[in-house]
């Protein structure tokens, strides 16, 4: 993508238009005015239909996408612009790679104002110098009005996993404990409140951040992690549901022992929501032996993000591929993936 | 992303729901059914947030995406998927990449017939067989109806490219040829044809293929090629445009030399679009030194995709960031990039 010599200011009051996905001279003005200027870069600006990047030095290559829908585009505590940065840059470091470079992917609605989109940019540039990594590779198509939802975007990542370093949701084992990095389900109850018409009032705020620096703090510590996943669409429940299948192993939850925050709990009581199956998107669940939680949640809970850091469960070897919580009354029930649809478009 | 021990098999009538983008297990059912079903690769079925690669040796990393909106899904000569395959298989074929692997990001409307979106993949499984690439990542998102258009597909892609291999549209020089691989404008016609309501037939078929297999033997034979470029949207115009400008040179045109398929032609001049601007997805402008240019042509005439090839201009050194034509007549005209939109949704 090569813009003309001297881009065309974009007018504050522009909207996007079917030309701005022509591939053309609109489409150029549009990448050089709003996407070059936000993520400034040498791969990036190159120019060329591939971004190139240096290749660090021996190990394996981590790749992953996500497509963002989340409606509405902006809510407390982040935006759509935010979360695709956040959430690719997650789901590389719970491999346990260092993001190398993201690739961006727009679908614009017909209509879409032009300042909206620079708020957007501008929260993706925001959130990619936070985490230390480059927007390096971009696309950006329109559809007519009525054929999309303001902004969708993809965000697809590159990581690099040095040698020796294992880290898998098949990797659980009986013996092992499990840890969170603090309340869940202050996304999931953020992008609902802020759709407003369910008469509720909250001052729940999403907690989508990169957890990539957390990481990379928390394996140079403790090196022997056997599990990372973050507790996105589905919640704590499906994404331990994963792992226990995954690995082939039981995991036995503690109910007293999961936070969550006053006000979460509160609008699920509300709403009839478990906030185990409500998404995050700044949280971590840590599978690793039992030797290595002491050293873990001493380092987490000093770390940004991770500051509620508390162990919520273990790991048996039955029933396989079970998840099983203690009741805060005593008892024992399954906890199951997630059926159907709760709440859609929450990332 | 992890199914169900065993997934429940979709029955032929289903349709696409909300329920199918949740996380929970309506989409492990949707992904193993599907997606794991077709692209079945020990990366992918790994599960974990993140696939992981094998890095082959020392090189760069090339990294692209694009997203597909094409209107209709599919059209003569090939659909959504195909196009998502070819159009990153050859992002990453003109930086000389060799690629190691595609994500597929699909954004599904609600109520999309489970029997269309299976088609498309069986395309895009095909497509990828016939590049030799791996589908390693992937993610599902659904959007309410009317939110979305039956189906979005981003794909990224990685590639390796062998260290000392530079091709880039910054290297064009003063004396090189510009060769094109065929006959333009053939998959513009034939989704505008698709579309219906034109009064238009036509026996075109979209030319979209993956071109990274020709770009290998073609580099094997000629390393010593400068630049490399897919002319998609926009078309040749604006692909050649981009080069003239990120090499500061000029590239000039012959008219009669570049080759339109008669029905293209035909329906060009009843639509009043010239073919120099209209989408191609399966053809490559290649620029490189004089003294190459019969080796090259002699190896592209023996290739499939590229059977077709001849010269169609040389570069000059002035006037820089232009593209002349030499017409028919015999004069000269400025090419210029293409302004606005002339066919949208046309990838």
């Amino acid at each position: 993508m090569q813009g003309p010599v001297c881009p065309i200011p974009l007018r504050h009051d522009e909207q996007v238009v079917l030309g701005h996905g022509s591939g053309g001279s609109m489409t150029h003005n549009l990448v050089r005015n709003l996407f070059y200027a936000a993520f400034d870069n040498g791969p990036l600006l190159a120019g060329d239909d591939s971004a190139m990047l240096d290749w660090p030095e021996d190990g394996r290559l981590a790749v992953t996408t996500d497509s963002h829908i989340v409606s509405p585009l902006f809510f407390p505590g982040g935006d759509i612009g935010r979360l695709a940065v956040c959430g690719t840059v997650n789901d590389l470091a719970m491999v346990g790679a260092k993001p190398l470079g993201l690739t961006a992917g727009f679908i614009l609605e017909e209509g879409l104002p032009i300042v909206t989109l620079q708020a957007v940019i501008e929260s993706m540039r925001l959130a990619a110098t936070e985490a230390g990594i480059r927007i390096v590779a971009g696309d950006t198509k329109v559809v007519e009005r009525g054929k999309g939802d303001g902004v969708f975007i993809n965000t697809s990542g590159i990581g690099w996993v040095p040698f020796g370093r294992e880290i898998s949701g098949r990797n659980a084992q009986a013996g092992d404990v499990v840890l969170l990095t603090g309340p869940i389900g202050d996304h999931g109850i953020a992008v609902l409140v802020a759709r407003g018409g369910l008469a509720l009032e909250s001052d729940v705020l999403s907690d989508v951040a990169p957890l990539n620096l957390l990481v990379e703090s928390l394996l140079s510590t403790v090196p022997d992690v056997h599990v990372l996943r973050d507790p996105t669409r589905g919640g704590v429940a499906t994404a331990l549901n994963e792992i226990a299948r995954q690995s082939s192993v039981a995991i036995q939850l503690d109910e007293a022992a999961i936070p969550v925050n006053p006000s979460v709990e509160s609008a699920c009581e509300l709403l009839g929501l478990d906030p185990l199956y409500v998404a995050n998107e700044g949280k971590a669940l840590i599978v690793l032996p039992q030797a290595q939680v002491e050293a873990a949640l001493n380092l987490l809970r000093s770390q940004r993000y991770a500051e509620g850091s508390v162990q919520i469960g273990t790991v048996r070897a039955a029933p396989a591929g079970r998840v099983l919580m203690r009741t805060a009354i005593g008892g024992t029930r399954v906890v199951d993936t997630l059926a159907g649809e709760m709440l859609p478009r929450i990332c």
